[in-house]
């Protein structure tokens, strides 16, 4: 990336941050449906008027990001947040338990533990995927790409995902 | 109703009963967004195999279902045994409080209350509702007719809904 796109990313990104605080209440609901229907995303994307729900490029967002949860099966909740308190507990204990960790000194496998389980954790949050147009960001700088563009604070507040045959996954922030 | 229509329909019925053992895992994902995109459904239809699954009228079945919930705003489930155990004793046992039954014969008020909560638990429940764009039959009866016209067991499997700014409300069966 050139320097002034980068200089322009930061600033965009800042501007971001200060918005965040702002009520974010209104919003719309998108989904995608992949080819063949066998597979269904819907997602609640809000922002903090209506008048910006309304723009198309606020739809366009959402669609992105339905589209983006389809593309990521392995995405169960948007931020480390909405991770369940004690997943983290109960990864390290099983991870400590692999056969490749035994007989290695404690603080080795503290790291390594830890390491793996932040890995996992990734895995699971849509914010923290690679933007699957542009890996070069993440989904949540992706996302505050258009906070700058729309000049509100803009937050991806659920989803669901619908495999035929499967169970649901849904992710939920702050219920 | 003509009777040689309700005959047909009868008929139909009938043989939708004998279908409904059959195994439906295929299926397709279809949603629905009201204009203004304040409200989103997504529901997951089953049908017995993907041929069946990739024919139009399918489509238009999961569709019309779909549209179905959301003017439901009640409909919180399938059918009656995907309320949660319990719920019948506990509207019960609210019910038998209300202010207007104090003072009547036990087996009157048995009788008021198990209506009470036959009315309420219907409400519930997007099977028993009528269906919008033909009252003279309730959605499960609707769904059934597809049975007759696609020669398969089918099933709505799952729902969910989203409203801007609101909780989720989803329904699953056999899960």
């Amino acid at each position: 990336m050139e320097a002034a796109t980068e200089f322009l990313r930061k600033k965009g990104l800042a501007s971001a941050e200060k918005k965040a605080s702002r009520a974010a209440k209104e919003g719309i609901i998108e989904t995608y449906i992949h080819t063949g229907a066998k597979l269904g995303i819907m997602v609640e994307v809000n922002c903090e008027t209506d008048f910006v729900a309304k723009r198309p490029e606020f739809k366009e967002l959402a669609k992105a990001v339905a589209m983006q949860i389809a593309a990521c099966p392995t995405v169960e909740a948007i931020k480390e947040e909405d991770i369940p308190a004690g997943w983290v507990e109960q990864e390290s204990r099983i991870e400590a338990a692999s056969e490749d960790l035994q007989g290695k000194p404690d603080n080795i496998v503290e790291k390594i533990v830890a390491g793996r389980v932040q890995k996992a954790m990734k895995a699971k949050l849509l914010l923290e995927q690679p933007y699957i147009r542009d890996t070069s960001m993440n989904v949540d700088e992706f996302v505050k790409s258009y906070v700058a563009k729309l000049g509100e604070n803009i937050k991806v507040a659920r989803f669901v995902r619908f495999n035929v045959g499967g169970g649901t996954e849904d992710a939920e922030e702050e219920e």
